[in-house]
């Protein structure tokens, strides 16, 4: 199944005639999981043709006004588009308050179901369901802050028909058990073992998406062995005292980041305003980690 | 001193690729009052290369998510690009705590002044400076919402000069004084009424905002001889009953409010997405009242 990223949002603290504020969306099964909602995000997703009736879950990696400033939009045009199907919130301590608040004060009605989870403590699994998993961990920002690693289950590994045959098995029911890891009988009172017959499991894909956060161990557990890691570079080495005032990365240390937790891709994104131009950004990642690239406002990127 | 008006934002409800959620700016001697913060204010006012450092007024009609969704930006960008220049937001009942809770929730600690003044009442003055009065009056709508009368303070009449000379009064203070309305006493005792040498007042240009309300007569009384009427029409007469049953106009009835009250131009705007082409609009509103124009994005006008 692909599993489809889209960068809604690029830049940092204030959009700029190129980047929208933070948002990124994953596609996958029809499915839309949001990470983030900044200003714009509900026209960012209508420019992709993604429906908001695809939303199945929102993931709010800190309440700082640049990446939550388009949930009231998501939510309420959801209704008024008459959307019945439910959604998801997962986000730090606040968030409930958050949302309440602007749909009260907004007079919103919200009719679909509408389940928001704050999550609190070291880590863990913050929603899943029949396809994937959604882990998160904290991070280090100025504010509390969450990063979150989406997970494709894992898929069964492949059936070995030829064997199956030679050993005279018959197709049907047997199939289906082996193939769930139970060992079987036949007939004739031998036994089958399931490990012989199907191969090794087949990973889910794994996407992480960091962001808001100055370099934290969390950033290198959650990007270990990522398909692709979505990170924040706010600036490059040159203005590194401005990124750690403001618990902030660069370019170099997202690169550092993802060599060391061995991602396959790197794409980074959250850059500020200041640079008009994000050469200097790529060029400074690139020799630490050579599969970077730069988001921009609508790019999409299909996980191999 | 000449009055723009930018329509940052021209749809309804929801945006659309081609129309951004309700937003208005008046720019008049370098300074700008916005009417209502659809989500993606900024990013319009950005496109316009109207800097928020020139925002001096907020006014809010009502706080339905898709007019106030683009608050938040607006406040926290202007912190955060570091703009000191108080800024006042005038709006219904429950902005205060709307704002209030916004800001708190994101963390977001604004440093330059912000007064927010709750309009309650019949109407009235919501704010003035030495340039211009903020007129506001209750409008109809599902929730407390207000319409506002931007007026220019009247200008002095035209000093006649050629009648001072003819009359030997001296260059200078005594001048002054007959602008300023006085009557003086010339040094050979003959008394000289300012009324003889000032023309009538030049009545100050005047531009309403109504929407988000069904025909009212505080739609009327607003809009009265206005050089400009900003006015909804979120559908057209063919859903007539929509438009009642949801409390908002056809471009019929913004037509006949506009011909009723003596305006000098209608720009139809707040335009339901389903109207891709907004000419149904148009033809149904320029038989009632010619003058009528369709905003769009990105469309300023100068009050003539």
């Amino acid at each position: 199944m692909p599993v489809t990223v889209r960068f809604l949002g690029t830049s940092a603290a204030l959009p700029t005639s190129q980047r929208g504020l933070p948002g990124i969306a994953i596609k996958y099964d029809g499915a839309i999981i949001l990470f983030d909602c900044g200003e714009g995000t509900q026209r960012a997703l209508m420019e992709a043709g993604w429906k908001l009736s695809g939303i199945r879950l929102i993931c709010i990696s800190h309440l700082h006004a640049d990446h939550v400033g388009g949930l009231l939009g998501i939510l309420t045009t959801r209704e008024f588009q008459g959307i019945t199907r439910p959604v998801t919130i997962i986000g730090p301590p606040g968030v409930s308050d958050f949302a309440g608040s602007i749909l009260k004060y907004t007079y919103s009605h919200i009719q679909y179901p509408l389940e928001i989870k704050e999550l609190q403590g070291n880590g863990g699994i913050g929603y899943q369901d029949e396809n994937l998993a959604v882990h998160w961990a904290p991070l280090k920002h100025r504010v509390p802050t969450i990063g979150f690693l989406f997970v494709e289950h894992d898929k069964i590994g492949t059936f070995n028909v030829e064997r199956a045959v030679t050993l005279g098995i018959p197709a049907g029911p047997l199939y289906g058990k082996l193939k769930a890891g139970e060992d079987i009988t036949l007939p004739d009172g031998r036994i089958v073992r399931a490990s012989t017959m199907v191969g090794p499991a087949i990973p889910g894909k794994r996407v992480a998406v960091i962001w808001d956060t100055k370099p934290c161990p969390n950033a290198y557990y959650l990007s270990e062995n990522a398909d692709l890691l979505a990170m924040e570079s706010t600036f490059t080495q040159a203005h590194r005292d401005e990124a750690d005032a403001s618990d902030h990365c660069t370019a170099a240390q997202a690169a550092k980041i993802a060599r060391k937790a061995n991602a396959k891709q790197l794409i980074l994104t959250h850059i500020s305003a200041r640079y008009q131009e994000p050469d200097p950004l790529l060029q400074e990642a690139i020799p630490i980690f050579e599969t970077t690239l730069i988001a921009h406002d609508g790019m999409e990127f299909i996980v191999p």
